[in-house]
């Protein structure tokens, strides 16, 4: 009893100690810069923001096992948001829609095995965004333009706050590399993707992953895919996900089946894509809190958080 | 069975004609212009951003009665955000964060009375926003001009939009008149906040509501409440709910006791109270689908949304 005490104490200080680093505001201005940029930027490219939803049906099954987060209301299960992939697509039948984006709290209640990679919260912020009938470089190319005009409205806008955090103003780059994880692997092995990004001085983009049922299969190359990761340089990793999607009904279905993804859950979105057919569509998802992190230069992601979540970290509040 | 499927069939083609809808698109216009001038506003202010949490061991408890909603994760209970009324105060103690906003999605899990008022959804966005060391009179003032600086943003951003949904741009407020709910209920009965809104031709101030804890009690007044709603005018009721709140320890208590708020649950936020001291704050929070719809002269706030959160709707994605 009493030490079960002493250990909520201590957690409390822990928690109040990390909400009143002196840091945290200025952290927080260049988040809020990076929202902002992204706001504009995406105005002045015509997309339509949607608002984010935190309960469906449906949610994004992942590429990586966490923990379930369902809750039961009016007789259904809903889940929690793992990301918005679907509402995109799905939002996208609307004939007058070309393109969206939607700034969403994402839930992945990650195990005690991703607490230390630095990399992970288990709720963060991520803005997705997706096309109707675009494909992998048009979305490429939109992310490179996007990341300068965000970079230059922060050196603009506070200049002053990165001198101090990271002791430069940011860069405006040249088209990213690209990379085949194919490639990378077999010349640097299975830890390729840290090796890369800890060597890199740019981003870069890392193509071929095999992942989820949703992201497109290479017609030309089966069982390579049309997706695309943005690994930030200097170690800091991957920062967003993206791909030309599959909306082909018999295409989805057997996807689905080799990664194992319940059939029953997704009823209604396969009924759509065998009914009406879902869009062509390209997009991608990137985390704010990473992007944060790779322009403050911090070691944790969780330093960008007022309120720790840090996967499995006592949180109090 | 048979029957089973064709009512799903139904709600198939309602999900879908409910997103296809040749209106949305300019509903979302209107939407996105509110978020970008909110965020404009907030910036010109000095309010620093915070992200929004969706999971914590505490929420705010409501003044009425939803389905709960929580899940376990890392041996802990964890609420899904209904408000972030109390990080938004805890937050305000770093030194050198004076007043911050937050854009949130709130999961409010109504009972089905509430699926046919026109103002409710069972989950929504909500701006919540706080100053520390200010009064009621800040705030509301605050709010009079956020509301014509998104006004004169959408008149001159999106005319013909508003044109088209409104019939007419949108005017520019003097000073709201203010009411207090004591006065309006001895004049014109128990639905007095409805009647008053139809009535109104702007938007107004109702004062002292008997509810959650935090909302500071009158030390001038005891039983009454330093609290302050907005009203939309034409019968579109409820905008805004905001107060000064409580920030003192026994005060706290004692309003926990009468409202039969869980000091167990919230002991933690006791602790800082009695410890640390919370900070003395004034703020409010206003939901972006209604003052959408209230601008866009919609008959349900349901009509702002892609896919349905009208409470107890059958919603397939």
């Amino acid at each position: 009893m009493e030490l079960s005490t002493l250990e909520e104490t201590t957690t409390l200080e822990t928690t109040l100690g990390h909400l009143r680093r002196p840091l945290l505001p200025k952290v927080l201005q260049v988040q809020q810069g990076i929202v902002r940029a992204v706001h504009d930027f995406m105005f002045k490219k015509g997309l339509t923001q949607l608002m984010p939803l935190m309960l469906s049906p449906i949610t994004d099954p992942l590429n990586h096992g966490v923990v379930d987060a369902t809750i039961g209301y009016a007789d259904r299960h809903w889940s929690l948001t793992k990301s918005m992939i679907f509402h995109k697509q799905l939002a996208l039948l609307n004939p007058a829609l070309q393109s969206l984006y939607i700034v969403s709290p994402n839930v992945r209640l990650e195990f005690s095995d991703r607490a230390g990679t630095g990399r992970h919260l288990f709720e963060f912020t991520q803005i997705d965004f997706e096309f109707k009938d675009k494909d992998r470089f048009y979305v490429m190319e939109f992310m490179e333009e996007l990341v300068n005009a965000v970079f230059a409205r922060l050196n603009a806008e506070i200049p002053e706050v990165l001198l101090e955090l990271r002791g430069e103003l940011l860069p405006q780059y040249e088209q990213w590399p690209v990379y085949r994880t194919e490639k990378l692997e077999a010349a640097l092995g299975p830890d390729y993707e840290r090796i890369k990004s800890e060597e890199a001085t740019t981003p870069f983009w890392l193509l071929n992953h095999t992942r989820e049922f949703y992201d497109k299969e290479d017609p030309a190359k089966p069982g390579t895919y049309l997706n695309y990761d943005l690994i930030w340089p200097d170690g800091f990793g991957e920062g967003l996900s993206g791909a030309e999607r599959e909306h082909e009904y018999h295409q989805i279905r057997k996807r689905m089946a080799q990664v194992g993804t319940s059939q029953e859950i997704f009823k209604h979105y396969l009924e759509v894509a065998r009914e009406e057919g879902l869009p062509r569509t390209a997009g991608a998802g990137f985390g704010v809190e990473r992007m944060t992190r790779f322009i403050c230069r911090l070691k944790d992601v969780d330093e960008v958080t007022v309120f720790s979540r840090k996967p499995y970290a006592a949180s109090l509040f």
